[in-house]
Parts: structure tokens; sequence; C-alpha cells
């Protein structure tokens, strides 16, 4: 069974330079990402789509070899609050350093976050996740 | 002969995890798309430009090994009425829908699609295909 | 030491499709446009981050086999004048199309800018790059 609505929640993509791959698991960090925006309880779990998108040709800053980066952005649907996004923001920023803390202890890492708003009007989705998620809730 | 203008119309970016990889093929998918929008008649064929980056790291909903997304964004430019936004975004879906069955007819699976306009006056694009497709039209 | 912010910039994302890279070395483009938006003067160095993602699986135009696209999206902080968004975009084209300029020269290639500013209320970032650029400026 599918469910069908034309809100779209929640979305992170991360693009970071293939130099972090040496010192980081990318894997863990999304799945630490994806654990912070259920846990927030303002997402519903089977709408959580973390993904990291690895590149290879990069400039940062002065391109020092070993300057690298890591930039979020987090699509959501438009309507939450203010508060709501703000708290959700901080959350991810500070998951994001924990796991990146050994690139921040040194000057050649910059991390970044943006929150963006989808317009529940001009999006769809087939989701098969949350028919599933529900039935295991309720059994 | 290049032709410049400050419109750019339209970018179809599909990101997907990889475990769809072993089952679906996203080039098939990405030609697919792409006739849909030239079929839609409201998009010059030589704008047009489908393309699929794979995550190779990605956190989906309850992080079942089967759990997999595919997310499209389609970006054209502003000035295009609602009911034609609307009747692109659902013949997308409908396309991506068919390509997906197998995947959808599983409990994890999440397809998700969001349109968002280009503003005009900061946009730019060289481009030497459409001089080709007009002489091959007026031949 | 780091230095922590709510305004985000600049990235540069480009998108390209993978039958570019045996005509064009893209670690050589996003240099040259990192340098680009460090001489516009508008930008922190510490801030700059250009990146290229290639997608191996697209459909262009009429999908003859030497189509290609490069498709660009800076992400800049909210504030600046259209002026200076402007004179940046120009910039910033001027240089690929000087890089892509053998491809530009064949009726089969798309290339293309979009400039859009990113919700200071809504971003975070934490830089350990800006730190040391002061000192060296100041040293």
């Amino acid at each position: 069974m599918l469910m069908i609505s034309e809100v779209v929640v929640p979305h992170l993509t991360i693009h970071y330079s293939t130099n972090v791959d040496a010192q980081m698991d990318m894997q863990a960090l999304c799945s630490a990402l994806g654990r912070v925006l259920a846990e927030s309880g303002i997402f519903p779990l089977g709408g959580i789509r973390v993904r990291a998108v690895a590149c290879n040709a990069y400039a940062v800053a002065d391109e020092q070899p070993q300057n690298a980066f890591a930039d979020m952005v987090l699509r959501i649907a438009a309507g939450r609050s203010a508060e709501d996004r703000h708290a959700t923001g901080v959350a991810l920023m500070r998951c994001a350093e924990q796991h990146f803390a050994s690139l921040l202890a040194e000057p050649f890492f910059a991390l970044s976050l943006e929150i963006v708003e989808i317009t529940a009007a001009f999006s769809w989705k087939t989701n098969s996740i949350h028919a599933r998620l529900a039935a295991a809730n309720a059994s």
C-alpha cells in the first residue's frame, strides 16, 4: 500500500570534498544526522532521507591541499515554526561538529548548514515506507 | 553560433541511494523523464538537462538495508503558470512511478519531486545546442 | 580557534555530464572559478567553496551522444546588491566560457549559471580556515 501526499519531508544533503573520506566515516555521519532528525519529533521517521555526495574536484579558500569542506542543506516542508527550524539547525550542527571535531581542530575545514523550505503545492511524493512503519507501530 | 539568453530552462536533478542501481537503469529513467519534459510542449528541447547523482552514503527512515530513495528537483524559469507546473509535476511523477514500480511494490522506497523556479534576472546561459536544433527544424 | 557566524558564503556547485571529463580539467575550472570569486572583493577568501559533481547518467536535449552540460549554482548570503550579484554572474560565466571554449565551439554543449541567496537566519557555519587567513594577513 502506498501513501501519497503533497508534503515532502525532510531531505538532508551533504556535499563534501573527497579528502574528507580519509578521516571521516560519512555513512556514520549520515546515520547520526538521521537520528537527530528523528529525535526532533517534528519529522515523520518514514520521510527522513539523509545523503552525502562526494565532490572529487573542488577549490576551497586559499587552496591549501588540506583544505576541506562539508556543506549541508536541509529541505523541509514549509510551515514549521521558526523556533523548530532554529532548534533543528542547532542540533544538526552540534552533531556534525562532534563528528568533524578532528578536522575542525586544524585550520583547514569549513562546515556549513542551510535550511530551506519546500512549497507543498509544487512537491509530490510516493512513499512505500510510511505504511510499514505505521503497521509496525500499531502491532 | 551561440545563442545567449538570461532564461535557463529546465534542469531536472535526481539524487538517489546507490542500492537502487542494482534494480534500476538510471540512464533509461533520465531519458524517459527528458522525453516527458520535451512532450510537455512548454520547454525548448535544447534546454532540457536531466541528470542523476548517485549517493553512496545515506540514511533513509529506519535504516533497513533495503531502504532506498530517489529525490527529484526540477528547476524551471519563473513565469510558467501554476497549471503548467502542476501538470509537469504530475507527468514526471507518473513516469518515475512506472520506472520504480518494483521498488514501490516493496515497503522500502521513497520517491519525491519538487519544482522550484529560477529568477531570470540572476541566471545566465550559453548554449550551442539551440542553433543546431533550430537549423534542423528549418531544413 | 573557530570563528562561528550565521552567514554562509559563497558556495559554487557545478553539476556536469561525465562525457565532459575527456575534454576538460574540472579541477582547473574549480580553481579558476574560485579565483574569480576571490578577486571580486565581495566574498571572504576563507568562505569560498567551489565543487564539481560528475553525473554519470543524464539526458541532454535530443540525446546526441556528444551532448553535454555544465550547470553552475552559486549560493551567497542575502544582502549583496543586485549590481554585485550581476557582476559576479558575468565574471563567472566569462571564466567558464573560456574554459569550455572548445565544447561551446561544437553544437552540443549547454552551460548555465544561477545565483541564489541564502537566508542568514537559517544558516550556520563553523569554519576553522578564517582564523588562519586572518593571522596570515596580520603577520
